[in-house]
């Protein structure tokens, strides 16, 4: 099959991390074209905006959104009118109704839209799901904390209105939880605690329950040093699962379990070239979903301010 | 037909209000029992809990929630499990995962589930509707303005985690504007005013657009003394509609325009029996995930205390 001409639009950190090495280690896409204000990739015909991109002529099939999340919504409305298949970094966008208008344009358009959740593409986690397929979860504690200056340098966007706080990493978690989980889950308390000189959460405690009864905790902090977590463990009746390093390691029973190989990345890029090749969209707002909810119901507790 | 057997639970200001009227006047319906912890309708069965009236063998097919949202997800989730058709009142949850797992209950238990929106019942907003398919509205502006101290005396509830704050009565408007609009609304930009005292905001400014652009700008305040305002001004290429006392009253290029003389209230309930006798569903949280959206997406604006 001749491959699918893919631009990328929005060059940064996690482009030349993640999605660069995925595309090029992957023959089905061709990666032809980037726009991006400050940023491009060697060898690729680069642009400053996705409009002169659109406009330029270029064979493009698909486009994948690595923008923060406040201005993905106008490129991926582009991008959709244009008639090009997209890929939404995660979270799919500033608000949940702008999911839902993108959806809508991209049904009307017939073609694909994945909002992506790269976490749910780590090798523990279709392993657990089917674990808790065969046994009921009755205690899921989620650990995610980690280092904003180690990992978020000079990002300012991340703590204004819209850039989440320590829900950015948080989010990954609960795309997670809500992958393995047999029953949704929703939230029934939450902290957040916001510091004072900023607009988003640099840490949160979450309870969540689903109509089981289960009981989902989650604390999400930023201002971790040293070592950092990022650790599920679930409490069935006879076994105990503990995911660390973000589902990339899995203890059955302090036994460690065996797990396939494929990388986040090239396992999205994979799903993406199916979705695109079936016709299909994969817009799950859930673990987004999630977060809203915690901005409206939880308790927002000032601290100390972040410098 | 034989009435239908229903039951109230959460009995305060808006069931004495609204609710017991509509019931009394509608002959589908048939009031048996209430469950309130401190209150009770005249003449009706009363019980303290959910469980209690649930276990008391008294014979009940419908039931209307009208506590709190903060503890409506419970009460909701023992109707549908006892088998009851439910009506929530708005806003349907506290969360709005939580409403996403009673939908699918409802769905698993072939009951009905109607999520209410009572401002969409009032008279002018079929009418303004049908008029906005043929006239594409390019201008919005909603002007919610009400006094907190008058509306809601002693109901501390509006002001904890999860009880909305402004967007209680702020929510009335984005179901009218969410029911009339034809293309599906986005938040762009929203600041919330919290007093210094208080976990919800007293006075929210957003700005919406949608697929179209069109502008959607909105303005609730508690704080209006004297004249209440619950105003929804749209203008189109040609038209100019002013809808005026939350839908009741609709001027059309300064002329008054006719309007259905029925009640929100007892249409909701026509409503609502229609649903049950033809074993569906109706549970739209778009109004719900705009607030959800402006809590997420919304700058936090400390303001003077509220005593």
């Amino acid at each position: 099959m001749t491959p699918i001409k893919l631009a990328i639009a929005g060059v940064g950190k996690i482009v030349y991390d993640q999605h660069a090495p995925a595309i090029a280690g992957n023959p089905d896409f061709q990666l032809v074209a980037t726009a991006s204000r400050n940023h491009s990739i060697d060898g690729v015909t680069a642009f400053k905006t996705m409009a002169e991109m659109l406009d330029s002529g270029t064979q493009i099939d698909a486009i994948s959104l690595c923008m923060p999340p406040q201005y993905r919504y106008e490129a991926a409305r582009q991008a959709l009118r244009a008639g090009k298949h997209v890929f939404l970094e995660k979270p799919p966008g500033a608000t949940l109704s702008e999911v839902e208008s993108l959806k809508a344009l991209a049904a009307e358009q017939g073609v694909t839209l994945f909002a992506s959740w790269h976490s749910r593409h780590a090798p523990a986690v279709q392993v657990v799901k089917r674990h808790l397929q065969q046994h009921a979860p009755r205690r899921v504690e989620v650990i995610w904390r980690e280092d904003v200056r180690h990992w978020h340098p000079d990002q300012e966007w991340i703590w204004q209105p819209g850039g989440l706080g320590v829900f950015d990493p948080g989010i990954n978690a609960l795309s997670i939880v809500t992958e393995i989980l047999p029953q949704a889950m929703f939230l029934k308390q939450a902290t957040l605690e916001v510091p004072a000189n900023r607009q988003t959460p640099i840490a949160a405690r979450l309870a969540f329950t689903d109509a089981l009864g289960t009981d989902v905790q989650a604390d999400f902090d930023w201002r971790q040093t040293g070592e950092q977590t990022w650790d599920i463990v679930i409490d069935t009746a006879s076994t105990h699962l503990h995911l660390k390093k973000g589902g990339h390691e899995l203890w059955i029973d302090q036994a460690p379990g065996e797990l396939p190989v494929e990388g986040e990345y090239p396992s999205l890029y994979a799903h993406f070239c199916q979705l695109i090749r079936n016709k299909s969209s994969d817009v799950d707002v859930a673990p987004l979903r999630h977060v809203a909810d915690a901005f409206m119901l939880g308790e927002h507790v000032v601290t100390d301010a972040f410098v």
